[in-house]
């Protein structure tokens, strides 16, 4: 079977594995995120241990997807300084000649859970991640959604709860979806960590008020066949009951979604693939990569 | 040059044309939207006279747009009782033994547009119709979006204007985008049609305050690289600077689509096509469905 290599380049760790496209993984390393130079010899090296045929990449952002661009496989605007404008495919490129994919981190989970997770069989579902910061990935009618840049749906504006008197913490927007309900976002707001919060019935319902919102908006305009929820603060299971109370309110039965009300347990769900959803994307993004230079060398 | 044959169905009437998959039109007639019994007979006249090899259809919706769906082609849940649930792609294919396009009117003037009008010569764009109601086709990555259903973007949640006591005209989500922005609903707040309050700065200030919290979010989900703008209220062209202003002050500059700001003009535009991206957007799911079948013939 093809051995194949995936990377799951995170703020805080890179995650490096190399395994097959059924999602089984032979070994995988995992390495903190400093500076590119202290950091991209150790994932180089883990590879060069290695006979893959591809690697895919699966990156924080934002990033630059567009394969016509001078700047394609490079990390962006982020506010991580040293990586700023780091032309990370490029740098793979340099030492492998093999066909490396290149996404964000959620369009990556996204893939994985399509392929071989929670919407296993469907061609289409979105990815969110609720943690040090909300970001979605999805996978449209067979494809990784890309249009001028990548989505970055984590930004939407949301109504107010209107017990909710916390000013948020968007750099950009304030109370954008994100500015209000991240991990950090719920420290800000009630004093102490999510995982501290477990048995506060208030936070719970706030937080599945915005989440809710957030799924209203992603079903009305994706109309994905399956949500997935993964990241940090989704660990906190509870907050499912109050996703779906809230959607079915906001939905109101709207009639082009009348079963979602009673179907939501089976529509909104957690990862498949628990954590493994963005590393085992990765190695599908190698998987596409691959197919993709043979198609090309076939012409 | 092959003859195709286009049916825009809308809520008030029938568009028909033949022409060609260039755009051009040989013929075209309107026929009012009562009953199915009343209309249909007409529709399927209009072609009979004409050998055309495919149709396409737009169709105002719900509909069913899942070909895997037993009830595939229907006008599904609409308040027009005549034509609830009828099968008007089954009653075109009955007449007519030749291929057939069908999809929401607001997904073939998307088509239309991205083909032949303002998103000619892009892999995507989104076309928004702000009349009667609100409703949104988008082309992405070389496809007509479609999920669960088609989306319904019109029905999106929005931050109420500070100003604004209206209380919403949706049936099942009050004061939801198309119940605060809608043509019917920009008649009840100000107590006239839109077209008798084209002088009123308040009123487009607050219409572009609604429009440009919805293109925000559909840029953050979808990313597309046109917006078009279309339908009735849009005739207002002074809305337009109302929705630059706003949407710059929603963005904020964020890090994304930071050339957004400056290049608004060019980004959120009218229709290339004017008032025929729909009917336009009909003759191309024609060709479509066409290429389709003989793809279809040859395997």
């Amino acid at each position: 079977m093809t051995l194949l290599g995936a990377i799951e380049a995170g703020g805080t760790k890179f995650i490096c594995a190399v395994g097959h496209a059924n999602g089984e993984i032979k070994e995988r390393i995992s390495i903190p995120t400093t500076t590119p130079e202290e950091t991209m010899p150790d994932v180089l090296a883990f590879f060069q241990k290695h006979q893959v045929e591809a690697i895919g990449i699966g990156s924080f952002g934002p990033i630059d997807v567009d394969k016509k661009s001078k700047t394609y496989g490079n990390i962006t605007t982020t506010p991580k300084l040293p990586w700023k404008d780091y032309p990370l495919l490029e740098e793979v490129r340099k030492t492998f000649s093999i066909p490396v994919g290149f996404n964000t981190d959620v369009n990556a989970a996204a893939l994985g859970e399509a392929i071989l997770g929670a919407a296993k069989g469907l061609d289409s579902c979105l990815y969110i991640t609720i943690g040090t910061g909300i970001g979605a990935g999805a996978y449209i009618q067979g494809e990784l959604l890309q249009g001028l840049t990548h989505p970055e749906m984590g930004h939407i504006l949301v109504r107010r709860h209107p017990q909710d008197t916390y000013k948020g913490r968007c750099p950009y927007h304030g109370d954008c979806l994100e500015g209000l309900a991240s991990g950090p976002a719920i420290e800000a707001r009630w004093g102490t960590s999510a995982k501290n919060l477990s048995d506060k019935e208030e936070v719970w319902d706030m937080e599945g008020y915005y989440i809710a919102q957030a799924l209203m908006q992603y079903i009305l305009i994706l109309s994905p066949k399956k949500i997935i929820l993964g990241g940090g603060v989704m660990n906190q299971s509870q907050v499912f009951t109050s996703i779906h109370k809230y959607l079915g309110d906001f939905l109101n039965g709207y009639l082009v979604f009348p079963e979602l009300s009673s179907e939501m347990e089976d529509y909104i769900v957690k990862p498949g693939l628990g954590d493994h959803a963005g590393i085992t994307g990765a190695l599908l993004l190698a998987e596409r990569a691959l197919d993709e230079s043979k198609k090309y060398m076939m012409k």
